[in-house]
């Protein structure tokens, strides 16, 4: 597939805010777009040409994509991996079930990393108490026991500080299989926001520090307090890890840096196949947004530069967070995003805000 | 009417390229929006929640679009004033009938301009041949004759040169009202685009300096060659105009700014009642763009900050220029929008460009 042109149609698997960001960004290059997504009223349903309301997995819905789609993609890594599988053998999917497939399995994530020369926190498989025992042996405690897929935002998640807290952690897992991580005493956590194009050619954001609460992200701020090196260094492996997967889109490595020296070690936490919380400052603070960089890299346009004019820390709107908008829009230099959700749920990520100001 | 709650449905009349950036403005403040347009695929039909298909003067649309929006707008002032008024009855309209009254008629917009003490061409109203030629006399040769009413992008216009064209060009009004304007020898054009909450207040966007080509905008330059008197001059008039029409919304005036001594003199020539194109660059070089502050004046929720943190040249896509993307997104630092139209014909406004560049 050479580059599409404008009007051709984008498919976007689920409805979700990453899948509205991503059609008004579509939208903004004059491509269409259609959602498959369950929920009439969601997020991204809202903004798009088309929706068909069917569940991620509806063989119909999918054939029915695969036919009005030029191109398909989708906005978060839960998609089953053969639904993606699929559609790949009728219509081009950007990225495809290869990244998908390793991002959805902590084990495999973090194997990946460390055959390309990145560092991760400890870690082993536990299907059992005689894994979690030896596992421990190999982590210390305190670590944490984690599904080795379909968590996200701290669910599927168990701390083990102690060996009492061992059988209850393995419980918690409900049989399935999981990963145990040894603690790490970070000092910061960051990610690389970046894209690689059909060409090959990778354009990266700078570094976002982000801070979490409640295992949400909180804040991101750019730029980081990372140094030069470790920046550069998170790029790279950012950068071999696409170069890897053969990846078309964008994507973001979560890191956590750890102090060392007069400087920072980056161990690989997670990798997000997909436009990612931590990018959304792009759109306030540069020419090409994260969204439209996806869009691009998948309709095969070049890739746009990734600088930003601005500095800038993004603040997500969690729940009722979102009924101080009377007050937010009275700041100055406050760009404001929402995302349309009727409820505004305890947890329930509604919005964001990124405040710019001058380059410093 | 005190602010709208996110959620609330905002009614916009107009489905063209400018209903799309405010029904996607809205989308990202989390309203939502339900157009009413004839054309099912109009590229703010394309991105809005809902559409009503029908004529802007269907009575029974109307009625529809009453009862389903919270507040109501438009995207161009050729909307008929008795759909406006009929509205205004049952549901909130801003800007409401009496700017667009003054907005549709050339002659009630240069009579408003020179009662709030700005200035204007010579003009006079022409409904017949004794008219034209008395109306000669005071504005002179070569002067413009244009019908007072529905004209756009030049269109409703005749030149005229020497006594031997006032004939024809009289033809060429068919009949209709018209008003002859005195040729304006000016150094720039330029516009100012600004918004009026419902509490009165009014924040303007920096003086644009526009360059037209065959009647219709190509690019507008911010900063303008306009120094600081004339630029708050223009301010000035334009806050003039919005407040003696009790006007709520965004809303531009354009301006011919003739050389005089070391500065420029500045003439009004038009008052938009609406987002305008030569405000377009506010998308890419403020935090909040006139589309958003559009839907905030409308909400009732505060204005936004009008500074820019980048200086920029806004240009315009005509007909096959669309066709270029490709060779637009390698430009770095060039913020690209289009709007979803299927057919680049000659003279039609397919999207625009906005390139910045950090402030001087």
């Amino acid at each position: 597939m050479s580059l599409l042109a404008t009007g051709a149609t984008i498919g976007i698997i689920g409805g979700g805010q990453l899948g509205r960001l991503l059609a008004m960004a579509a939208a903004r290059l004059g491509y269409r777009t259609v959602v498959l997504e369950p929920d009439a009223e969601a997020p991204a349903a809202q903004v798009a040409n088309d929706q068909i309301v069917a569940a991620y997995d509806d063989s119909q819905a999918l054939a029915r994509l695969a036919k009005v789609a030029d191109v398909v993609t989708y906005e978060f890594e839960n998609v089953p991996v053969e639904a993606i599988e699929w559609l790949e053998r009728y219509v081009p999917v950007r990225p495809g079930s290869r990244a998908l497939r390793v991002a959805q399995d902590r084990l495999a994530e973090k194997t990946l990393a460390r055959r390309l020369d990145a560092r991760t926190a400890q870690f082993a498989p536990v299907n059992d108490s005689a894994d979690l025992a030896s596992a421990i042996q190999l982590t210390g405690l305190p670590a944490v026991l984690k599904t080795t897929r379909l968590g996200y935002d701290g669910k599927g998640q168990a701390k083990i500080l102690c060996h009492a807290d061992a059988a209850p952690a393995l419980a918690a897992m409900n049989g399935r299989t999981a990963i145990l991580e040894s603690f790490v005493d970070f000092d910061i956590e960051v990610s690389v926001v970046a894209a690689r194009g059909v060409d090959g050619r990778i354009a990266a954001y700078d570094v976002s520090e982000n801070v979490h609460r409640n295992h949400i992200l909180h804040t991101s701020t750019i730029p980081s307090r990372l140094g030069p090196a470790a920046k550069a260094e998170a790029v790279a492996i950012a950068g071999r890890i696409a170069d890897d997967l053969g990846y078309v889109g964008v994507f973001a490595v979560e890191f956590f840096a750890v102090r060392q020296d007069a400087g920072h070690e980056l161990l690989v936490n997670e990798i997000a196949p997909r436009v990612h919380n931590s990018g959304h400052w792009t759109e306030a603070a540069c020419a090409v947004s994260q969204f439209e960089q996806h869009i691009r890299a998948v309709v095969g346009l070049p890739l746009g530069n990734p600088d930003r004019h601005s500095d800038c820390v993004m603040e997500n709107l969690i729940g009722d967070d979102v009924l101080t908008l009377g007050h937010l829009a009275k700041e100055a230099n406050c760009v404001i995003h929402l995302y349309g959700k009727a409820e505004a749920r305890p947890g329930r990520k509604m919005g964001h805000v990124t405040r710019i100001r001058p380059r410093a």
